[in-house]
């Protein structure tokens, strides 16, 4: 979650074509090259950040990601927690992966960003994960999608011009209006990757903290803000994420309570063929 | 989260007088022993029991006391994620707790629960916490209580009585009726600790785990099940939960789906004075 005023503009941008496969900016930006013992290094990239480090959606994908390249991974990445201890600062980085336990059907991680090195060697973000083999079980959905136009008839809101990872996201707002005193901070938006990508782990992973800092639909006032915590849990394998391709998703979040300097916020991301895909929460600090 | 069958039982129980502080077996469940390098010595406690392994909630309250403990923790806890790698097995544990980062306003920990030496060594829980210092801001509460007769006007529901930590919290249900097919999972209750015992927060974090498995409340079969991460936001300082006291707190939890051998819950919990307290979330396992 990044602080980012709206202007809409037109929206023909959205209208480019894919990029080739492995040759998308969000791809480069998750490069990350083994280093042996299952370390890996990788560099912040200048077209996914915000304001004083990255964007926190980029970061939670590259942790991800961490886990993804493992050859002995097992099954599809089933839960995510993506502690940021510091800003990221710009250049490269570490990712420090550890096998904490591997069982028949899920498997558990630690991830660990880190700059520096020596005595000025410190951890940026702290992270666990679990993969999981998914089974074809009895199935319920109990929550439903929020109601929405689709989104070729929905406005893109273009984010503020400054903030380079901003011009990476084609945002169509359905309902809640930031920088406005909102009666709730419930939003709903469809989202999608700039240039068009199918949708994966990753790119979910980063979908999840696309949204608006919830104090900002209930007070009007700008603040600086950074996530502290950012939770995911997957509902879907990969070939769900691959059915829904490169269109738009349809993500809808909510807050629960401002409090002593901090708030939450929780979320669901669905696939255009009404399939719960994530869902998210996290707890952000801000300045008052 | 564990698995249990529900049978009413007389309420009087719940009029027991409140342990002696220290005394009581959730403060002898949750004892850990200082080794040196922020790690601890503990045993699991046959009063906490569940099935196969201790009470998750317990586990939670465990890897949350090892931070409680610090000499130079900052603040109080913000978040907690707890992941389930494997059952604690029965007997003496070691806690390996790290200190990722410290700032100014908040501070990053990790921590192990290891059992076993040398080959034998197996970690079984891995968890990361964030530690922060409030402060007095701006506030505002968009969820609301849900709404609830007084505790001492419910009915309290015994679990099985072959699980023993059940024996150690008094359960009110105020809506919600595990093992029938209810037309949503939503359940609320009223819960506090047997004996009574003044709200903390490695007490709440064990709370956010007394919910029956979200699927007993939409497929009414039994089915062994388990939790595979935990996640408690805490919006509270210290002195709200001194002020609650050993009063019950409010809790109330819903899924959103079931899918693949997976299933979420959600939570909050809330004091007496219509505070909440912590918001909680889980991704749990079961067998088809």
């Amino acid at each position: 979650m990044s602080a980012a005023n709206t202007a809409p503009v037109p929206a023909t941008v959205s209208a480019e074509s894919p990029a080739p496969v492995g040759d998308h900016p969000f791809d480069e930006a998750i490069r990350l090259e083994p280093l042996g013992d299952r370390h890996f290094a990788g560099a912040t990239h200048p077209e996914y950040w915000n304001q004083v480090g990255p964007f926190g959606g980029i970061t939670a994908a590259l942790m991800l990601q961490s886990v993804m390249q493992q050859p002995d991974r097992l099954g599809d990445p089933l839960s995510l927690t993506v502690n940021y201890a510091a800003p990221v600062r710009e250049g490269e980085f570490r990712i420090e992966t550890k096998l904490v336990r591997s069982n028949r059907t899920t498997q558990h991680w630690s991830m660990e960003l880190v700059q520096g090195e020596g005595a000025g060697r410190e951890i940026a973000i702290s992270a666990i994960a679990v993969c999981a083999i998914r089974r074809d079980t009895w199935r319920l959905t109990e929550a439903s999608a929020p109601p929405a136009p689709p989104p070729e008839n929905c406005h893109r809101v273009r984010g503020r011009t400054d903030l380079p990872w901003l011009a990476h996201y084609d945002m169509r707002y359905v309902r809640g209006r930031p920088m406005h005193e909102n009666e709730d901070s419930v939003t709903h938006l469809w989202v999608g990757d700039l240039p068009h990508r199918t949708l994966d782990f990753p790119s979910l992973a980063a979908i999840c903290d696309v949204f608006f800092p919830r104090l900002y639909l209930r007070r009007p006032k700008f603040v600086p803000i950074g996530t502290v915590s950012l939770n995911v849990y997957f509902h879907c394998g990969a070939e769900a994420l691959a059915a829904n391709g490169a269109r738009h998703v349809l993500a809808s979040a909510h807050g629960q309570v401002v409090s002593a300097g901090f708030f939450d916020q929780q979320g669901q991301i669905w696939s255009q063929d009404h399939d719960l895909l994530a869902t998210t929460h996290q707890i952000v600090w801000f300045k008052e």
